[in-house]
């Protein structure tokens, strides 16, 4: 990449005018929207880590797959902790995340499964309540894609599994990753133990964080790289090209050679 | 491509050995994780698609976006005409998915949420019933990915808003598209109304397969390309390679100049 070229570019497209948002207000609501009050975000008063693990690496083995497996590890304890409102929602409904939601090979489906129970147990409507539950499943992100997973060994399970930076929190990229690290297959048993325990590695993180957001703790330590920092300040919000929205890693697609298919 | 290359590799590789699949059985449940009976699917008699399409649009507008968008938009009015079980969710919990999930612009929220209503209410944990839950899902997630959209415009809005194929279920890649097709800014309030429409379209067509699915004349009509269907009969299930999953147009990364920055 050349660097002067782009800051060129930045510094030319600069004088195009700063560029007006006009946002919603957030938690805003429409008559007739007819939504029940939310109560949002619902009771959380800690869980074990480690317990959480077991749980969405079972859950994940049922056969309900990923997204099921890391909301019912964390969910389904507080459901047994405080019944409702938490007995409202079926685990079952996040069978629908997996392998990248209907194995389409989107977001991962631990991802999808740790974001949706961070903010039914950290978020909320209101503008300040959203945007602290949107760094914390952010930060999940940034450790997924940045650290070699899984990290979690089931107790009775004797093989250690590769551990693999997924460089994305796609599905596709991150199996493509893992298969081509170990030479494994896609759909082999030992690719779809390694996702269980990504799922038990991913329902222990978010617990993790939301542990550390309930003693006050919190700190994002998987910030964005500053390529994608450098990327996102031409392409993002309120860059001078503003010509799209990520925070995945640019580099994993637009720079690397990986991504063309050869002829 | 050189696809008599791709040939000779296949045919090399198919002397391999056929791939043994051992998939666990869906919806066996493995003691101690406490999960209620879940029911699904939950009752679903028919819904207004134009009705729905609204609904989807003002609450997307009400500032929680795109994924809570087309989820309340369909769930909303179940809440309303059955009132439990659909009561025990609160839309609100799909705010995670805004942005492609908190920002991040990995899967569209619109498409994570109707894949979720979907499943709620036509899905189910025995095989036969998730096999067929994704299927539409998949339907939905073909015809986002090819249609030019959004094809909705609501009753007091003037101005047309340009309709584009996202070629991707990605919130990435379909901002992106929209903006490079329109000159938008991927943060201005065009780019924000033209997300509303999305989700109030992908609610109405969520509900419209599932509308025909309950007359028992759901047919998929947005299959997968030649050209993906002959990548994966390599790199995906039972394929040779077989060294990645995914539904989504290979071509779009993997054969495009577009993916790759201009050093």
């Amino acid at each position: 990449v050349d660097t002067v070229k782009r800051d060129l570019i930045r510094t030319a497209l600069a004088g195009a005018g700063a560029i007006v948002l006009a946002p919603l207000a957030a938690g805003a609501r429409v008559e007739g929207t007819g939504a029940p009050a939310d109560g949002l975000p619902w009771k959380y008063t800690g869980l074990d880590p480690d317990a959480t693990a077991d749980r969405a690496y079972r859950a994940h083995r049922t056969g309900l797959g990923c997204c099921y497996g890391v909301f019912e590890g964390i969910i389904g304890q507080l459901r047994e902790q405080f019944g409702a409102p938490y007995s409202g929602i079926p685990s079952e409904l996040f069978a629908f995340g997996e392998g990248g939601i209907a194995g389409a090979a989107t977001v991962c489906g631990a991802l999808n499964g740790a974001a949706a129970a961070i903010f039914l147990t950290a978020g909320g409507t209101d503008e300040k309540k959203k945007a602290r539950a949107f760094e914390m499943i952010r930060e999940v992100f940034g450790w997924y894609e940045q650290e070699p997973l899984p990290d979690y060994r089931p107790g009775d399970a004797g093989s250690e599994v590769r551990r693999v930076a997924a460089r994305s929190p796609l599905c596709h990229v991150s199996v493509s990753r893992w298969c081509e690290a170990t030479g494994l297959k896609s759909f082999s048993k030992e690719r779809s133990e390694r996702c269980a325990r990504m799922s038990a590695s991913t329902a222990r993180q978010a617990v993790r964080i939301l542990n550390a957001e309930r003693a006050s703790s919190f700190v994002a330590s998987h910030p964005l790289s500053s390529e994608v920092t450098s990327c996102r300040s031409c392409h993002d919000s309120g860059g001078v090209l503003e010509d799209t929205r990520t925070t995945m890693d640019c580099g994993v697609c637009h720079f690397s050679g990986e991504t063309r298919h050869p002829e």
